[in-house]
């Protein structure tokens, strides 16, 4: 008996959206589109609203390809920021982790992803000609390329290098090591070993 | 440095209630905003209609307590499930579980919990007088209590017999047992005691 005959399909089409989120399965949509029926007025009527008001509202910036409400966006636009600083990230999510962290007050770029030729991503499908204009443009002094340490980040990080080279620009990345709070048994032995490199007095 | 300094007001509330939906954490929460976001059209606008209209036509069914966008429900309403047997369980879901199982083709009637006294949940926080009434004026041949075979379910069952004793209707519970596919030792000595004592010839 398929559950649409149980239940509407209207609930379904709920169930079958919210499944395609990160992080929930069809079990878990379920729970959470009952979870929403079951709270309407205290959590399906205001998420409802926070969605279209997404939809109407949140756009991408045409400078740096974050999310925000305004083009260009909150940070592209603070004054307060460095200007001469730009940190190149690969994703949204890596820039809202850098600025909780509060360690750098500069601008950003985000990629939209790496460089990966297996799977057909090249150069076209990132933000890497409008990373290119802005170094060539807006005079950063360094560009620090907060890319993960996979190796198509490191693929993707090369590639800005080489791109970039021809600057007077500073090329910089994220150090390697411990992170902090780390146990030195469960780090693998790359990360030990660019750690032990890297050492620094005490 | 506060998120929403960084991606506006409507991103934060965006992700605060999402993170209030099961399964997903702060973390995911921000994922998953990122992620509408990004598939605006595809996801982000049809999950926003498909939420506004949950929140016009879902409701809850004034006779087995199930969600729908009838009331009575379909269910309920429908003339070809058999009349005289009542499948009680704790939540909607467990109802969709039984649905999608295909095992029972009958009515339904939610309690929406269980008895907790230590959680303060009494009798009257549960859907249990209407379930008393029902049982008393629809003639029902049995009752299936479908409840989970938890402390608070068993303890919710007893009182269900109790109160439906002067009644002539067979109150059923499902079998305890091995689930199919299960492995012996890696199930609770309960169970395995159980399904020994209510072996069946092969
Ligand atoms: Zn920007
Ligand atoms: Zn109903």
């Amino acid at each position: 008996m398929a559950q649409k005959s149980v239940a509407g399909p209207e609930i379904e089409r709920l169930i079958q959206l919210l499944a395609k989120l990160p992080g929930l399965g069809p079990r878990s949509a379920r729970r959470a589109a009952l979870h929403l029926i079951k709270k309407k007025d205290q959590l399906l009527v205001p998420l409802a609203d926070a969605m279209g008001i997404a939809v109407r509202e949140i756009g991408i910036c045409s400078t740096c390809g974050t999310v925000d409400t305004s083009d260009p966006c909150t940070i592209c636009s603070d004054p307060k920021r460095d200007q001469s600083v730009l940190v190149v990230v690969e994703d949204v999510a890596d820039l809202w982790a850098l600025e909780r962290a509060g360690a750098v007050n500069a601008r950003y770029h985000v990629l939209g992803g790496t460089l990966s030729p297996l799977d057909g991503i090249g150069p076209e499908d990132l933000n890497l000609a409008s990373l290119i204009d802005r170094c060539g443009s807006e005079g950063f002094s360094e560009v620090i390329l907060a890319i993960n340490a996979t190796v198509e980040g490191q693929t993707t990080a090369h590639y800005i290098m080489d791109q970039l080279s021809h600057l007077e620009v500073n090329v910089t990345r994220l150090a390697h090591g411990v992170p902090v709070g780390g146990e030195l048994d469960y780090l693998d032995e790359g990360t030990l070993a660019q750690a032990l490199r890297a050492r620094t007095r005490f």
